[in-house]
């Protein structure tokens, strides 16, 4: 056994991918839900536990009954068109803190934490890199921002003080099963598969984008290791939004739905927005199972199969 | 390793859920999908070939390319309201006697197929024990039966003759994500979550439900174990469709929407159709991981998230 691993936001889009890739490098995996949830079927094989991270006395009792020599953690507000600006941000911080308080007190060792790459200028970076690429403002920055750069400097601080171990990887783009249905690949996907329209913006916004269970494989992988500090989580395959956007209408068919152009780009959105794999890819050794293609066939035959339309109910 | 594991109809309904199972039982896994398919995430881990099985040439190159010692058989016209009848399931039995021929003749020592509660004699029968209970007549069976009936002869005849070790699961009935939209479960799951009425019969039929992703685990234990002959796959758990039917309204809410004894039962439909488990429970020692509650409270949070209204396409 490599350690016994605390997974918190295991229930989440991300999270529940993380959990096989963890129990095949031979984890002992303890996955936190939220209170009342329903775990999803990605979590077998996981002890299941059910916690509200922003009760103060979730964490100590967490930390008590799991003894985690590892933590992943996922968990934090990520609701599409709600998170950015939710003052709740705030209040996952404060929970963040208090589980790695409580998670260094009782001898953990190893903590990874999910970052984005929202924590990069994106007015003076395109390709970016953990080391040297400027990161925002966070005077300046959304509330979703400013957290995450708070923790990503408390977990650095934490490890640098007690001798944690710690990584912290910057998620780029992601897709597959489960999104969110208001998020681009998905709701593109769901409406050219509905026989609707799908009006976008123009599309030439260079981006990298990774299949949601390599994200969770990758996370895993980075639990596993050594590496230290920041870490982005990324494809080093790029595209523009309108060849990927392009790939699944070709895939779908019903040429003429995808209406590129037909929505205005939201101000400030970045022309290039990259990450550079050479960490993931070099001192890491991973490699994502999912190439853009195979991973948007995969997505579109998911989709396609979770929205075909109920019919009879036939028993037989 | 405890083998090499041809799986035929890897990317089916239950087939996909058997792949997991047989990799966390030390099996290398060589799965099966149609010519032109995706394979789903479920067959991560597995080796992937793509093979039309009703090729007649397909049995000889298949095997001699993985050359296995085990073999897992789901393959089959599987169509919601066209198996029961089609001609197809003539050319089913076929590939699978080709497909038995080149699997014992390469050396193969283990095979486990998939049959189905359907080969009891339903107006004989309404607790189904595989030593004892009636079988359906052959000659006035549907296609899908006396198809079935035909290779589960076959099958056994080959281990007796050829020293092969079979095994035949007889699966009841089954729900989880990815069911067929058109069946039971499925259907009435995803019209009250649509906020549709659910017309349905009159539910006193007894039944007993299995979750897919048991299914598929039995499957892999039954490969992996010395058991012999037919074993019913199902759960000892038994309920009224009015009953189960009433767990999904109460969990989705929405009082009145679902009409029992809106629609007729149709003919010849038994009364009390389950399986005696002890083959499975005793002489396998297998257990499901989930109840009928568990179960569908997953598979409801899976169809709810799989089907909530697509959006406005943001890319954060």
């Amino acid at each position: 056994m490599t350690g016994r691993v605390l997974v918190t936001g295991a229930g989440g889009f991300i999270g529940r991918w993380s959990v096989r890739p963890l129990l095949e490098r031979g984890f002992e995996v303890h996955a936190v839900l939220r209170p009342g949830s329903v775990a999803p079927v990605e979590v077998q094989g996981a002890h299941l536990l059910h916690a509200d991270l922003l009760e103060p006395s979730t964490a100590a009792s967490l930390v008590a009954a799991v003894r985690p020599s590892h933590w992943l953690h996922f968990a934090w507000i990520a609701t599409p068109g709600i998170y950015w600006h939710s003052p709740d941000n705030a209040r996952w911080l404060e929970a963040s803190l208090r589980l790695l308080d409580a998670f260094r007190a009782a001898g953990g060792r190893r903590v990874v934490m999910s970052g984005s790459c929202a924590e990069y200028d994106w007015s003076r970076v395109g390709e970016c890199d953990e080391r040297t690429s400027p990161l925002a403002d966070p005077g300046r920055a959304p509330p979703y921002v400013s957290g995450k750069l708070a923790l990503q400097r408390a977990l650095a601080e934490a490890g640098e003080r007690h001798g944690l171990s710690t990584a912290w990887g910057r998620i780029f783009f992601q897709y597959g099963p489960f999104e969110p249905p208001e998020r681009l690949v998905a709701s593109v996907i769901r409406r050219l598969l509905a026989g609707e329209d799908a009006p976008v913006t123009h599309g030439t916004q260079v981006r990298s984008f990774l299949h949601v269970a390599d994200v969770g494989d990758a996370f895993a992988a980075l639990l596993g290791s050594q590496l230290e500090g920041p870490v982005n989580v990324g494809s080093a395959e790029r595209t523009t939004l309108a060849a990927l956007l392009r790939q699944i209408e070709t895939r779908i068919g019903g040429p003429g739905r995808l209406r590129l152009g037909a929505r205005e780009a939201p101000p400030g959105e970045p022309t290039l927005l990259v990450p550079l794999t050479r960490r993931l890819d070099e001192e890491l050794g991973w490699r994502p199972r999912y190439t853009l293609a195979t991973g948007l066939a995969q997505t579109i035959e998911w989709w396609r199969e979770a929205t075909a339309v109920a019919g009879q109910g036939r028993l037989t």
